[in-house]
């Protein structure tokens, strides 16, 4: 799935209040949060690094995305996922709507909104070309 | 968006009771709840029928998936979008996982789950066929 990417070296909890703090500057509310590091230890006892997902939307997008085609839905919100690599940074990865939403009436929103969440990742400094990434 | 869905002629909140049961029994737990018609009211004063979208994951298919690749949490959890029709009936749709993972590598995996997500629908009783949707 294609996605905006970056790494950040700050540990992982000032990295997430970055990242909200530029989805709200973009208009982008988090609806959702899952601990997926969280989730998979309470439930399999599995350990891994810490690894969030936020879910973002901006109620604008999402109304006029409602409004082509109520089966958005199912893509709804964006998924902004968090984690940790293996030298203490974080990786912040935010998928490109345009992948979710790749039927044509959706191209003049979403790249609209890829425009947007690509401002999010390029306003935490970039480590990595904050261009598409295919993971 | 491919996805499985059928239409119910019971009450949302009904609809709602009996998809949760359903995703319990096939191992999928609720992870996120976003009620997007209460969301858009509180925003931006729009009006739309009841539209719910509740996130669904099975923490066994989501260790499998996050092995495989782990910007699978671009695209987790699955999504189950709940919505009152003109005639006061629900209809539920859930997201085809295939069409989420089309990489080959996620190929048996995401058969499984498309399979148990199959199942919750049908389990719903139908009044269209649960097979796939283009919306």
């Amino acid at each position: 799935m294609k996605s905006f990417a970056t790494t950040v070296a700050r540990p992982f909890d000032e990295v997430e209040r970055r990242v909200r703090a530029a989805l709200r500057e973009q208009g982008f509310g988090v609806l959702t949060e899952i601990d997926i590091a969280a989730t998979l230890h309470d439930k399999l006892g599995v350990d891994r690094p810490p690894l969030k997902i936020l879910g973002a939307c901006n109620p604008h997008f999402a109304q006029r995305a409602l409004e082509i085609d109520p089966s958005v839905s199912l893509v709804l919100p964006c998924n902004v996922a968090l984690e940790t690599t293996g030298d203490g940074a974080t990786r912040v990865a935010i998928v490109d709507p345009r992948a979710l939403m790749d039927d044509p009436a959706f191209s003049s929103l979403a790249g609209e909104a890829a425009e947007a969440l690509r401002s999010v990742v390029k306003s935490l400094g970039v480590d990595e070309d904050p261009g598409l990434h295919d993971r």
